[in-house]
């Protein structure tokens, strides 16, 4: 019996547990369910940066660095492209690029994002699954004080300045969930779902905005483990804390910890924040940061033993 | 007054002396009809080859070695590309990209071809004009022993290997000249109309192809000027030599004078074939080999020279 495992992502922070565990199970055996909420249309390019992300992640070809993009970049297209008097403000690597070109022309002749992703997978020797939440459009919406906007202007535009007063994930409702993440949530041999480290509401809400997703995960038989985000209140990187502040949240494991409660079974949070009170979930620590490889794999092995845990005390709830 | 001079060009030999000739008449003088025959997409991008080469050679950003795309080009895109598994027969440099993607957002935007170019040329400082000789779509196809071909499948791809029989230049006859094309044509201050040395079947054939421009042109009171891009029998670079001979035709500056004949009032020769009969067309010799940048200042004074020795004894003519 090979037991497999799934996880929900994001980019950057997801990205980095989703190699960890990538590392640490049987190869060919986790999926990855990504976030399509920030996917846009940038320059005529279709532009899936949390695909992307995981793909280069997984690859071995992302930057080290920022996270996101391909190591040795080089940015001679940009610098073209200002000659020209075009927009700027959303860089595309030299070889970035070629993602975004393959990917507008493959999506223009019908194929559909999930097959152009799973094809790039293939091309890249990437052994784990890489599945969009789905191959319908969904947009992740922030509404700020002068008026909502699309999630990259927000985002890379904006340098997530203004505040953020609501979320909205248009297409989310409608969206016919992959079918592929369905089967992968239904596994009789599923081990455990990960929620990454990713922003709650920026990078995994959209993923449960989906009805059937959400529902998957509602019957899923396996333990969902979720990983704060953040820790001792702060965000590793990005706006979760300034976001989660802005929206009258405080910014904390216990507030993550209510996001998920209706979800998952076992929140992991970082040992800074091991002696907190989260009423509702059970709660297991652990290095969360994930700065070296090691680090990646450590936390994927405290999350997978959580979960494994987890589903033994639950079994022997069920003892006679 | 001012004297305008228009050019009739292709790419690479054409954009040559497009360059001598913007460096000897005064600035903003020249406009040179583009051919966009060769405009094709490509991974969904729309390319106009000739006209590039054009903004590249006039704006210096060419590669002198050859001839067309930019100087210190690099090619991360089409390595990552070739590692998705796309096609990469038709190289793309990394900064070259920067004008397809811009070209292919702002049609998609509405904008026209001739509007993008007037714009780039605005952007890289060109002063010379640059006019696509339509903004309605045109093909160069090609007829070989095993069907009809794109230009760039034929020129690219298959490097000009397979013989033609024929070629044809569909949406040319439909096709609405660009206004200010044939306005520059129909200028009374126009010095000279210099048809440049590209290659008269595939570069300036569909330009005369298009109802209006060849009107303007037989029209027109200006002398025009070909430049016979044929040296001894043998083209100075590319399939001219190869292509006539396949066509059934003597490669040579007599037949190059043959098939203008009822365009031009004089042919431009290379020094080497000066002592040529070439009955119907008045003929001058020049050295037409443009290696050097001032190879290219002096073939444009020779031709221009040429224009105004015709004009002077043409008006000479009409005296009582």
């Amino acid at each position: 019996m090979t037991r497999t495992v799934v996880a929900l992502s994001g980019g950057v922070g997801g990205a980095k547990l989703a190699l960890g565990l990538a590392r640490v199970v049987p190869e060919g055996t986790l999926s990855v369910i990504a976030n399509t909420g920030d996917d846009f249309r940038h320059l005529g390019l279709a532009v899936s940066p949390d695909i992307d992300t995981l793909v280069y992640t997984l690859s071995g070809l992302a930057d080290p660095v920022q996270g996101w993009g391909r190591r040795d970049e080089t940015w001679h297209f940009m610098a073209a492209l200002a000659q020209l008097g075009e927009n700027t403000w959303f860089r595309l690597g030299d070889a970035d690029l070629a993602m975004h070109v393959a990917r507008t022309r493959r999506l223009a002749a019908g194929e559909s994002l999930s097959q152009f992703t799973a094809q790039c997978c293939r091309n890249l020797g990437i052994a784990t699954r890489i599945l969009p939440m789905t191959d319908d459009p969904v947009r992740t919406l922030v509404r700020t004080d002068t008026g909502w906007l699309d999630f990259q202007d927000y985002f890379v535009r904006e340098k997530c300045v203004p505040a953020v007063r609501e979320l909205a994930y248009p297409g989310a409702e409608a969206a016919h969930a992959l079918p592929e993440a369905i089967a992968a949530l239904s596994d009789p041999d599923l081990r455990a779902v990960i929620i990454c480290p990713s922003n709650p509401y920026l990078s995994i809400d959209p993923i449960l905005a989906i009805p059937a997703l959400r529902a998957a995960l509602k019957r899923c038989p396996a333990p969902i483990v979720a990983i704060s985000p953040i820790i001792a209140g702060r965000a590793i990187k990005g706006p979760t804390a300034k976001l989660m502040a802005e929206l009258g949240l405080v910014p904390g494991a216990s507030e993550v910890a209510l996001h998920y409660a209706q979800i998952i079974d076992v929140l992991v949070v970082d040992e800074i924040d091991a002696g907190l009170e989260l009423p509702g979930v059970r709660t297991v620590s652990a290095r969360t940061l994930m700065t070296t490889l090691e680090d990646r794999e450590q936390l994927a092995e405290a999350v997978l033993a959580a979960a494994d845990e987890f589903s033994f005390h639950h079994s022997q709830d069920r003892l006679p």
